[in-house]
C-alpha cells in the first residue's frame, strides 16, 4: 500500500509546492501509524502471557505516543488492579528489574475521584496537558503521593479507556509525560487518536489471554480435584497431588525441559496414581504389610492407570498415561511394572517417582508424621542411582528454597485427613450455592 | 485519525488544483481501508467459534477485494483442509444454506501442482488475472472440475498464504473473481497489499481460536477419563459419562438455557458421581438389595462429592458441585440428600437426574440388558411430575432424535466391560508411547 500511494504521490509530486510537500509528509507518517497499528494488532494476538502482554502494550503504546511513563490498570467487578507500569525515568534510574520490584500490583475500589477510576466508570478519554492545573470543579483530581514518594513530576496525562469489541472495559491505559526534544509537552490529538484504536486491540489481546488463562486455570482445578478424589481412598489428603504436582514443574524446569513440557509435566503429574480406582479396598487400605499377592495387585495401579488415560489426542493426557505407566520404575531396574533401567524410563516418569516419594517422605501420612528434611535428604540421596536417577536429584536440589515453600504452605491440617468423616456436618446449603 | 488529516487537508486544500483533488481522494480512501482492517482486526479477535470465524473472515475479504466468491483451506500437517466458502453466484442461485450444504470440508494433499497447494508449500502470493491462461512450464495448474460441475467461470484469483506472527503459514485464502461494473476484472495490486495484511490478522485469529478449542477439548477428555475412571469402581463403563453428558447438553439446549450454561452443563455433568470413591467397595459393588443402614451410606456421595468438588471459583467446578449434590432430588420431594421439591431443585440437578436414569434404563448394565425405548419412555413418563420435572421431560422428547444418535454411537461392547480384567493382557509397550 505504501508504495501505491508514493508512485501516485511522486507522480502528481512534479507539480506539488512546499504547502503540498508538507501534506505528503503528514500522510505518509499517518500511514505508517497505521501499517505498525495493524503490525501492532497482529503481535499483540500472540502473546499468550498476560503480564507479557501488558508490557509489551504498554512499551509500545509509549513508542506511539513519546510518553516517558505509563501504567495499565485491569477492572475486576469493582476493582481497578494495577498490573505493570514502565518508566523510562526510573528505569534510567534504577534498572528495569529494580523498578518493576518497587511498583507491585494493588488494587483500588473504582470511584470518579481518581483519574483512572474516572475513566473506568465512564469510559471516557482524558487528554490532560497539565494535571497540576486542572480545572476547579473537575470530577477527579490527580494524586500527587506517588511523584512525592519516588521524586517523579506528572505533567501531562493521556488516559484511555480499554474497551472491547462490546465496548466493555478491560481496563485503563495511563500514559505520562509526552516527552518532546527533553521536556514535557501536552499529548496530541493525533497521539490521542492513534492510542484509542490501539487501545482496543489491546483490550481484545487481554480478553483472549484472560480467557485462555481461565481455561488452563480451570483444567488445572479440574484435574486436582477429581485426582485428589481418587486419593481419599488411598488415606491420602487432596493436598498430596497439588504438592507433588508442583514439586514436579520445579524439577523438569530446573532440569532444562522447554517451557511447554514443564507446564505438560505440571497438569499431568497428578493423575499418576488415578490406576488406584482399580484396586479394591481390601488391598488399597490394608493397615498390615501386603502379601506378595497382593502386592502384585497393587502394582498393577500403574498399568489401569494408563489404560483409563489412553485413546486421546490431548497432550496433557499422553503425558499422564506416560506418567501413570513408569513413575514406579527405578533407574536400577527394580521398579515395576516393566523393570525398566536409566535411559530407558522416560524422564517425566523419573521425575514424578522423585516428586512423589519426596512427598510421601515430608509430609504426614495417617501412619506417621513429616521426616525432618536432614532425614528425607540423607533416604533420597542413599537412592541416587539406584532408584533415582542422578540428573534428577540434582535439579531437585537446585530448587530445594522453592519446594519448601510449596511445602510448607501446603501443609495437611486435621480437617485435610477427615474430610469425609466430616460428610455428616457438612453445611449442604452452603454446598448448593 | 480522520478528522486530522481531514483538516490538514482542508486547511490546505484552499490552495490546491484538480490533481491535488485527486491525491486527497486517494489518500481518504487509503485510510478508510486501514481503518477498516484496524476494525476487522480488532472484530476477528473476539470470534471464538471455529466455523463463524472462517466464515467471518471470508465475508471481510470479500467486500476488501470486492471478489465474487472465496475458499479457505486450512493446513493441517501434510494436507490441506478445504473449509469454508462464499459465493454471491451461488448464494443467489441456491441460497446461503443450500450452498453450504453442498460445498462440503474435504482433505487433500499438499503438493505445487494445484493453486492452493503451491501456496501453501512456498507462502508465495499469487494474483492470476485469468486461470484459463497461465504460462505454460507453470508450477501449478487449475482444475476446471469444480466450476464444470456447478456451472461456474472462474478466471481472475487471488491466492493469500495465511502466515501467523512467526510466519508459519495457518491456511489459503483464496478470493475468485474480482467483479467489476457486473463483470470480471483481475485483481488490483491495493487489493493484495490490503488482503495481505488481512491474511495475516485472519491467521493470528484462527490459530486464537484453535488454540482456545484444544484446551477446551483437553478439558472435557480429561473430566471423562478421570470421571469414567472412577465409574468403574461400579462397574460402569466409561461410555456412561459420555453418554450422559451429551444427554445433559441436549436437554439443556431444548429448555432454552443461554448457550454457556449449555456448555457448562455438559462439561460438569460426568462428575456427578464423583463423590461414589468415597463409599466403601462393600457397599458399592454389593451384589444383593443394601439394608437401609448400606442405603444411607450409598447416598452420601452426592454430598462427598460436592464436598470433593468445592472451593474453586472455575465456573465448571461450581456447577459439577451443585449437580453433584442435586442430581438425586425427586420434584415431589423423595429425593436424597435434602428431599427438596420441584422449584426448590436447581434446573442442572433436574437434567442431569433425568439424563442418568435415562442412560440406566437404556444401557446395558452387567445385571440387565438394555430396555427397549418404548418401556424406557413409559417409565419416565410415569415418572413425570414425581420423580422428574415435566418441562425437562418435555425438553428430553424434543431431543430424542439427537438422543437416540448418541446412544447408537456410544453402546458398551464387552470389552468396555472388562477393561480391568484385560490389566494383563495390556500391550505396555503401546502405552508408554
Amino acid at each position: 500500500m505504501g508504495i501505491v500511494i508514493q508512485n501516485y504521490l511522486l507522480f502528481v509530486n512534479k507539480k506539488l509546492k512546499f504547502q503540498q510537500l508538507i501534506l505528503y509528509y503528514i500522510n505518509i507518517m499517518i500511514q505508517k501509524n497505521f501499517e505498525r497499528l495493524l503490525d501492532i494488532g497482529i503481535a499483540l494476538s500472540g502473546v499468550h502471557d498476560l503480564d507479557k502482554l501488558l508490557d509489551f502494550i504498554l512499551k509500545e503504546a509509549q513508542a506511539l505516543t513519546g510518553a516517558d511513563s505509563g501504567s495499565i490498570y485491569l477492572v475486576n467487578k469493582d476493582k481497578l488492579i494495577f498490573k505493570t507500569s514502565r518508566s523510562n525515568t526510573y528505569f534510567k534510574r534504577w534498572g528495569e528489574e529494580e523498578t518493576k520490584k518497587l511498583f507491585k500490583s494493588f488494587e483500588m475500589p473504582i470511584t470518579k475521584a481518581s483519574i483512572s477510576g474516572y475513566v473506568a466508570l465512564t469510559s471516557q478519554q482524558l487528554n490532560i496537558p497539565d494535571v497540576r492545573q486542572l480545572p476547579p470543579g473537575c470530577d477527579f483530581h490527580y494524586n500527587p503521593e506517588f511523584d512525592r514518594k519516588y521524586n517523579y513530576e506528572t505533567i501531562s496525562m493521556l488516559v484511555m479507556p480499554m474497551l472491547d469489541q462490546n465496548s466493555k472495559i478491560i481496563g485503563v491505559l495511563q500514559m505520562i509525560n509526552c516527552m518532546e526534544n527533553g521536556s514535557v509537552a501536552p499529548f496530541s490529538e493525533e497521539s490521542q487518536k492513534i492510542i484509542s484504536s490501539f487501545s482496543s486491540q489491546a483490550a481484545v489481546a487481554i480478553n483472549n489471554t484472560m480467557l485462555t488463562d481461565e481455561l488452563k486455570s480451570a483444567q488445572m482445578d479440574t484435574i486436582l480435584k477429581l485426582c485428589s478424589a481418587a486419593e481419599f481412598r488411598d488415606k491420602e489428603t487432596g493436598n498430596h497431588v497439588r504438592r507433588m504436582s508442583h514439586y514436579s514443574r520445579i524439577i523438569a524446569k530446573n532440569m532444562g525441559l522447554p517451557e511447554k513440557q514443564v507446564e505438560l509435566i505440571f497438569a499431568a503429574a497428578p493423575m499418576h496414581d488415578i490406576g488406584k480406582v482399580g484396586i479394591p479396598d481390601s488391598i488399597l487400605q490394608k493397615q498390615g504389610i501386603l502379601t506378595p499377592e497382593e502386592r502384585l495387585v497393587m502394582e498393577k495401579h500403574t498399568v489401569i492407570g494408563s489404560l483409563i488415560l489412553k485413546d486421546s489426542v490431548a497432550e496433557v493426557l499422553v503425558q499422564s498415561r506416560i506418567i501413570a505407566l513408569t513413575h514406579h520404575e527405578k533407574v536400577n531396574g527394580t521398579g515395576y511394572p516393566r523393570k525398566l533401567k536409566g535411559g530407558e524410563i522416560p524422564i517425566e516418569g523419573k521425575i514424578v517417582a522423585l516428586a512423589d516419594v519426596y512427598d510421601a517422605l515430608s509430609s504426614r501420612r495417617c501412619y506417621k508424621e513429616p521426616f525432618p528434611e536432614e532425614k528425607v535428604l540423607s533416604i533420597l540421596n542413599e537412592e541416587k542411582g539406584k532408584h533415582f536417577e542422578p540428573k534428577v536429584i540434582d535439579a531437585f536440589l537446585s530448587g530445594l528454597p522453592e519446594i519448601r515453600e510449596i511445602k510448607d504452605s501446603n501443609v495437611d491440617t486435621d480437617e485435610d485427613f477427615d474430610k469425609f468423616g466430616d460428610v455428616d456436618k457438612a453445611n449442604l446449603e452452603e454446598l448448593a450455592k
